[in-house]
């Protein structure tokens, strides 16, 4: 390089980070051309422990012990013998009181998932811009529509009335693809806001317009990939910041290999290392380097935007060992903290291995950290019996074998619980609108084990079929776009049936918001006979039972086999329709029915 | 009773005993008419322990401390204040030298499933008798065809021709009941052999000649239920011998309900005290006389007949924590004894819960000690995969996934594995005598981990639809009958087709007795690919390539893959044609077919 060339940091990441952190240590990335030839020094006595170069010189990674300083300015100087001096600022922002025992979601909440571009288009002026490659199209399914975080805010009400207490979105980081960015998972900067949904600041906004309703918000963070645009991936500090092939190579999806006892290295390695589309690069976690990025970054949206709890997308396709060391360190940071996995394994046991502390994973020696994992298994269920009959193991049966093996899952209660979600056919396509069958899984979501998610739209009886393509299951939600023939966001705008949808979703998730005993009681079940099932909630005070016929003709229950449940309750109080009702003897269930009965 | 009365025990149960075992305690049943009003001594400074009288008057059940005693023959003395005193004889024999470090069957085993009634009729002077209700009907179906032990023992070269090494029969102790009494499960006396089997001597002849020639004989043991027609069940030592409801109660047969946190106490209680059939009364072993006269009946028969294993019927039937009192009570007698349990669960977690020192059953502190389980799932996929295209989880698939889960078993070794057995459709029959798939299927069973069993007649072509009902899966095996138009016992007697069958399955099953990187090698397994699967098993010192396609049409398989089994062998050959192939680039497999190849 010449001499006094003048040096320009680009991008310095974490930007700025919080003091009294309980991991001391911070690595501080400085990108600039050729920066690795510097030497650097910093201020106010603070000890840098570790300075890193790569491969490519346009890196250094700077790591400083942040123990007892307090929260301050500082400032980085690099030097060089054959160029000028300069120095970079450098902040440690105080953090929230607290921040470290932050609450987060669990089974008193309701989560509600949306995704920002379909929701609502609350700005227009942030539609296109020129400095993402996709531009605002609404007429195309798979182009971005222009939905956005204040479309989020507008309707935080709306949310809120629905019962639901805790926002999920799907990701908000820049997505700079030329197409099909509006699922914003091939990501191009992880520190930014995708300016087609709003800036940083108004992420922040969201954050705080959620808590001050006392609701939450969990962030979509992809530990797996980005995208081809993240600017890193252009100019890479290490070639094996991303896993590559000698020719590109897609992982074969196999997730069970992470177990298999007769696997081999070949097929293990092509798993988790390989990709999953030719987008989205494949991040290494094994590098230290990579791992300390993705953790500090998390680390730093907790912060910044007050979260209440991660989702993590295919959280079981990065290197097992490695996305364990990045959840645990998260963690560490925050006890309380929760994480849900996105793990589609479609047996208990295989599932189970991956939530924290598992008797599955104790097998194997493996502790994935993660609190939270996705029950695919029962969304399997809700999105087939209520078309199915009664038998060994179909019909209501199918969902009362996945309650059977809850004794494998070391916390039932932390399973995120769900019919669909946007990569599922819509519950309303499957069961072609009929609301009865609505209810029925609705119902089922509100009052089993774990924490219920519900996928926007589906409230006001949005339908899609994914095998249509993705876009038939992230349509527009009515009502969010000036202009739209129907806004479904309100009674007076919804139509009839789609108000019958929202008034039952809205009464029975806020009347859940108040039960203890849905949240964390006791559940007993009975075997499924003719394809009906019942079961009960309870705990020392309270005591919830709910019947369902999942027949086309009406069934009558005779409930003296519940004798150990019901004991000398004579009555129950029907939650949706206030109706009471005689539990002693028999009780008779329409076609195709649910009754949740609060017992007296 | 009348002063005087002579009293007649007519039965003393276990009719004697061993000196020297284990458990020195020896528990002795007496039934007589009013036997409970006499008060019992013993000769010889034996000690009786206890003396238990139940409500029955006609039975009393004395114990004694046999510690320190040698074989010898000694004298109960029956006193009672209003009747003369009588006397019994006793005996407590020698028990064979390492009786109790006896060998058993392990993977290094092949196990053929006899029905004894439908295999050979090798004493027609048995066929009927005057003291069993069901007489020779071989025109039914459903009843007595006359096959018995003789049988067996006249076709034992055979059996060892075709490469089994031990022999698992159906039950052979007594069954009176008046029909379907040939399936031998529904037992009247438990210390006797069925007469028209043969006699008790019969069966210790069988096994002798079994161990002159080295193989192993497993006796099928019924622990959950008796026969109606049992002469106990007909005079109850006790009312709580057996479970008793109000009404007939059959058991609800959801065995999940072993671990269910979610159970109600109703349904678990039919589960396991619920009746099999209404023929059938089922067994309460938590009553200890029960649970001590099933334990000691076992081990009398080990010791008499020599035995080399115990199959245990509808195994997770009984109370689960008093069936595994009767199994850990055998096996601390047999410390190496075998027993596999029917478990016929269709999740890998919940078959594993069933093993001994299974990591699922610890979940809830259970341990079965039930050393081996009968692995349905495999047999499942044995009885589908041939006739199924391959996706995400079909066709091979369904294998490999199988084997994906083997780290949640505690022995993977010690599962019994079977294409079909008494109970499924007959492998012929899925597959309509296409011996392609027979091949397949006989393949992978001779070459995956675990102890391969077969069922009669598979081996000369058998076929039987499991809908047509019992019989259809349980028919005479071809020659085993004086008369029959096709002796499928021998070469000449065999039609071209079945020769076919049989010279395949002998030479498999003969080259696989010799093949301990097959009995206790590691697997290694690679993703089935286009409906083909490739799967290697291999030692320090020896290593098996097994190929499989399961299209219509050819498939070549680039070996590239295989290459860190391959390394630099360069040639296999294959085990049933003795031709050499070469491994290093390409290999062509016929439609439907399989090559086992032997590497060099």
């Amino acid at each position: 390089m010449k001499p006094n060339s003048l040096l320009t940091i680009e991008r310095i990441e974490p930007p700025f980070w919080y003091a009294g952190m309980h991991n001391p240590e911070l690595q501080i990335m400085f990108y600039g051309k050729n920066v690795a030839k510097y030497q650097v020094s910093v201020s106010n006595s603070i000890v840098i422990t570790n300075v890193k170069r790569t491969e490519n010189p346009n890196y250094i990674f700077v790591s400083i012990d942040t123990k007892n300083c307090p929260a301050s300015d500082f400032v980085f100087t690099f030097k060089s013998n054959n160029s000028a001096a300069f120095t970079q600022n450098y902040s440690l922002k105080k953090h929230r009181e607290n921040s470290a025992q932050r609450k987060s979601f669990d089974a008193s909440d309701m989560m509600y998932l949306i995704m920002p571009d379909r929701f609502s288009n609350g700005r227009k002026d942030n539609d296109s811009n020129d400095l993402t490659h996709e531009k605002y199209n609404r007429d195309l399914p798979e182009g971005r529509h222009g939905g956005d975080i204040q479309g989020i805010i507008n309707h935080l009400d709306y949310i809120q009335e629905l019962g639901a207490t805790t926002i999920w979105n799907t990701p908000l980081c820049e997505d700079n693809d030329t197409a099909y960015s509006y699922h914003t998972y091939a990501q191009s900067d992880v520190y930014k806001i995708d300016p087609r949904y709003g800036t940083n600041e108004d992420y922040v906004r969201l954050s705080s317009e959620i808590h001050k309703r006392k609701m939450k918000l969990v962030m979509d963070y992809v530990t797996n990939h980005w995208g081809l645009q993240h600017w890193m991936i252009k100019d890479l500090p290490t070639k094996d910041w991303i896993n590559q092939f000698e020719n590109y190579t897609q992982t074969n999806h196999r997730r069970t290999l992470v177990h298999d006892i007769n696997a081999s290295k070949i097929d293990t390695k092509i798993c988790f290392d390989g990709w999953f589309v030719p987008t989205m690069p494949d991040l290494n976690q094994r590098n230290p380097l990579v791992l300390n990025y993705l953790t500090q970054n998390a680390i730093w949206w907790i912060e910044y935007a007050d979260l209440d709890g991660f989702r993590v997308d295919t959280y079981n396709y990065a290197d097992p060992e490695a996305i364990t060391k990045w959840t645990k360190a998260i963690t560490d940071e925050y006890p309380n903290f929760n994480i849900v996995g996105e793990i589609s394994m479609r047996d208990q046991a295989q599932l189970s291995y991956w939530q924290k502390d598992s008797p599955i994973g104790k097998i194997q020696n493996f502790n994935s950290h993660l609190p939270s994992v996705m029950d695919f298994i029962l969304s399997d269920a809700l999105l087939t019996i209520f078309n199915e009959d009664g038998n060994w193991e179909t019909g209501m049966t199918r969902i009362y074998n996945n309650f059977a093996n809850d004794f494998l899952y070391p916390n039932v209660n932390n399973l995120l619980i769900f019919a669909e979600n946007h990569d599922t056919h819509r519950l309303n396509h499957v069961y072609l609108n009929d609301i009865r069958k609505y209810k029925m899984a609705m119902t089922l979501l509100a009052t089993v084990r774990g924490i219920p998610q519900l996928y926007y739209g589906s409230e006001v009886g949005m339908a899609g079929n994914k095998d249509d393509g993705d876009a038939a299951i992230r349509q527009d939600f009515p009502g969010g776009w000036e202009g739209d023939p129907i806004n479904a966001f309100t009674k007076e705008g919804r139509t009839p049936g789609q108000n019958e949808y929202f008034d039952f979703t809205s009464k029975l998730f806020n009347w859940r918001k108040t039960k203890p005993v849905i949240h964390f009681g006791k559940m007993t079940h009975y075997i499924p006979e003719n394809n009906t099932y019942v079961y009960f909630r309870h705990n020392d005070t309270e005591s919830v039972m709910i019947l369902i016929n999942n027949n086309d003709e009406p069934k009558t229950i005779d409930t003296s086999r519940f004798q150990e449940n019901l004991g000398k309750i004579q009555t129950g109080k029907e939650v949706l329709t206030d109706k009471t009702i005689d539990v002693t003897k028999e009780i008779t269930l329409e076609p195709k029915s649910v009754l949740l009965l609060e017992l007296k």
